[in-house]
């Protein structure tokens, strides 16, 4: 028998007893509304975790990624600055409320990086006056030809104009820069050549348009240049040159940690798995990759890149990357699937296979070096010539398996008169064998990554160590001249912690 | 000695010759007047030549993908049947020239799909409901505040929504739904709080641009679902499907080449690499189906999908699909590697290898079956089982190697007394075995697939094949009825040509 509680205001029980009668439990009418109330409570108080838990999110992504919240102030402050035209009196004389459109290029052109707001402006002013000019031009003609045929002129220019832009905005090489010229060609024309049908002086209404748009995208300008400027080519670099370290320390995590000798891997528990996972980031950079490159063209000379610095050849060195990420993806999948290799195998093969995912890795880490330093280095060659060594005495290994241990149908196989060795049935070297095949397939690509990365340095201009070297020396023998050198080193430092 | 040539309107010459005296072409005056005329043809034409070639990009593009011109169509309809507004004249003096919002309105929230149209429009009347309210609020108590403070309070204002709005839209949850609502969120509150300055009858303001925008946001919607409509849900699902058909493609088409069996590759040349390069869309697709899925949840009930489809469980099985083109990239690069393993062992294997892809790929386009008819297969666990015995036969094959041919170190190498075996170095092994490890782990993320498939297929309920046989001959027996079957069929062709 289920036993009715008390009402201790603690848990409450309601049964049907099988002969039909319902037990009730007596509330009194004070407790049914502290229920609602406390029912009401708990929605409150959920509602008010989920905003806490919001705030949670923001704060942390603020303090992970300051220049984000800056972003926010700096778009703050381009809107006050621009909104100054509606408060003082002489500049709200001059566009009255044309000043609508400064407010509204600021809203929309403003955006996170210098090259994105340069192309969004430059595409917002060329778009405008494009389609204000063509706007002016087909409402001239409109006028012309009598009041009859004006509104069918204007729709039909509308239609025709507005749909072949639309489409345009599909073909990938006007998606890719002038997407939103496009559309803003789309808006401007229809504006002026529908509205031109019920406004009278339409030229001075363009030309207040445009120039209050002149307004707002100047003021865009200036604030994101000025004030903490985030450059989209600093961004794609400091992108791929992160990448490289991230596939560096997967590969050597997740290789180490195959063999056993978790002793060297630096990061334990879940910052491990962070690091081994750190692959998977460039596995889908590709979008990212190409959305940066794209605004990086539109950007000035700044830092250390000039004008015309050849950000496609990231895009090439992003996609070999990926290649590499691809592999050790497959790789880290085989290190923790069920099938193990015997103890003796993985023994003998560690040394080979640790040797060169280390010296693979290393080659990745001297990129990064490169990428960082924006120095040709003298040291990758001698690099890429250990890691193909390495590969070759891997390659030796698994040719001499055969003189080693002989691979007999089990264990228990055959011996061979004048050797005494380990018989072990061939479908347990098959996992050593694969991921053998794995690394040596990582480092082709590897090797590949840095045909790429030269490309980048000779196309970038990268100085040479030898040269920044002598510099070096000959500043310190003049050390009243500023260190070249040294300020390289601190935009290094200040670019690793932006 | 170089001769002078003579004048005959075809090459020139000029020598300088070595004592000094410059051999001098004459050219009559004509000629060098034709010269730049020519140069100006040569420009002139080099520019048509592009103007044509892009004319011809697009063509192409219409031809491939009709939807999209008929976007831009819909986009040019639109427009022009909001310019009505300005046109017709008690239309006109219902909203004057706040028409220009629903212009607007009309360019900016017009997207392809009909689930991005939706969340744009919902995000335009949503943000700009909330900033107009909160803008109204705000602008009242700087009315109440004094002449002097009132412009303070609303700087302040506009920069600290500004830029909290501006830095929400970091914040993954905000970006991935509301980030349009935020801008507009921001460009409203600034309009309103700032133009309020200015503007005696703000509310009236308010109003008329909340109708106007109501008025575009109605148009675009019942232009983009009325329209043969492009539902961002189906775009998703025809993706998936797709991809399944590549991956399936590509894998056939790699391992068949690799053995040699070129007949049995349907397509040859361009169209074979094209087949064999299908899974590279696969690898690039995650930020498309995120966007997919992210407008999908906006749609209504559409075709056959209802409006709580769950849309996320594409989004798994579209990673499963990666991880396996991520394998098969790597199968594909080592098949066309340099290193080939010998003749004999490359036939012997042959038959298991081929059996296993054949196999896997023809789960996957069963899988693409079952998305395509949305119906439960009862033959997919039939085809797994005859994946994973093909996966254990070359298992066995792998094992019986040492059997039928001893691998030895050399060619030459040892023979057993009671053998008569072929001795291979395993060096030469290594390609088969890595091909097949490869193949193996192919078939294991196939199976998750599958599995990822089959959740889906539970949650959004798929019909049982045996069910719907039965209702096609019930349907047959009454043939006055409408086949559900055969419509079904019919949305599936519709799907395909789509």
């Amino acid at each position: 028998m289920v036993k009715e509680s008390k009402p201790t205001g603690g848990l409450e029980w309601r049964i049907n007893v099988p002969n039909g009668t319902t037990s009730k439990v007596l509330v009194p009418e004070s407790k049914s509304h502290f229920r609602v109330w406390n029912g009401l409570r708990g929605l409150i108080v959920g509602f008010m975790s989920r905003i806490w838990k919001f705030f949670e999110k923001a704060w942390s992504l603020a303090v992970r990624e300051p220049k984000k919240a800056i972003h926010g102030l700096k778009v703050g402050m381009a809107l006050s600055l621009v909104s100054l035209f509606y408060y003082i009196r002489p500049l709200y004389n001059g566009v009255g409320g044309n000043a609508m459109w400064a407010v509204m290029t600021v809203v929309v052109a403003f955006e996170y990086t210098v090259g994105a707001t340069l192309c969004k402006c430059v595409n917002r002013a060329t778009g405008t006056f494009l389609a204000g000019a063509l706007g002016l031009g087909v409402h001239w003609i409109a006028n012309q030809s009598g009041e009859k045929f004006e509104p069918i002129i204007l729709q039909v220019s509308v239609f025709l104009f507005a749909a072949a832009a639309t489409f345009s905005r599909f073909i990938p090489s006007i998606k890719a820069r002038f997407d939103y010229g496009a559309m803003i060609f789309i808006l401007t024309f229809s504006l002026v050549s529908v509205s031109g049908y019920r406004v009278d002086k339409l030229f001075e209404l363009a030309h207040h348009r445009l120039s209050t748009i002149a307004i707002g995208t100047s003021l865009c300008i200036l604030t994101v240049m000025l004030f903490c400027p985030v450059w989209a080519g600093n961004e794609l670099h400091y992108l791929i040159t992160n990448n490289m370290e991230k596939l560096a320390a997967s590969l050597d995590g997740c290789v180490v940690e195959y063999f056993g000798i978790n002793a060297n891997v630096n990061a334990k528990g879940e910052d491990s798995d962070k690091v081994l996972l750190g692959y998977k980031c460039v596995l889908n950079s590709k979008a990212t990759e190409e959305v940066m490159a794209n605004f990086a063209r539109w950007e000035p000379a700044h830092g250390r890149f000039n004008f015309r610095h050849p950000w496609n050849e990231y895009l090439k060195v992003g996609a070999f990357l990926r290649k590499c990420a691809y592999c050790i993806e497959t790789l880290t999948v085989s290190t923790n699937s069920d099938t193990e290799a015997p103890h003796i195998l993985k023994k003998h093969f560690s040394k080979f296979c640790i040797s060169l995912s280390s010296s693979s890795s290393d080659v990745l880490k001297e990129l990064a070096v490169i990428m960082n330093t924006m120095t040709k280095s003298t040291k990758i060659d001698l690099m890429v010539h250990e890691m193909n060594n390495a590969v070759q005495e891997l390659q030796g290994a698994l040719k001499s398996l055969s003189k080693e241990t002989i691979i007999g149908d089990s264990k228990n196989g055959i011996e061979e008169g004048n050797k005494s060795s380990t018989v072990v049935p061939l479908m347990e070297i098959v996992p050593i064998v694969y991921i053998s095949t794995l690394l040596i397939e990582i480092a082709a690509r590897i090797e590949k990554s840095v045909e790429e990365v030269n490309e980048l340095a000779n196309k970038a201009e990268f100085e040479q160590e030898s040269t920044k070297k002598s510099k070096q020396s000959q500043n310190q023998q003049n050390p009243n001249q500023p260190s070249q050198g040294n300020q390289e080193d601190l935009t290094m430092k200040t670019l690793q912690k932006v």
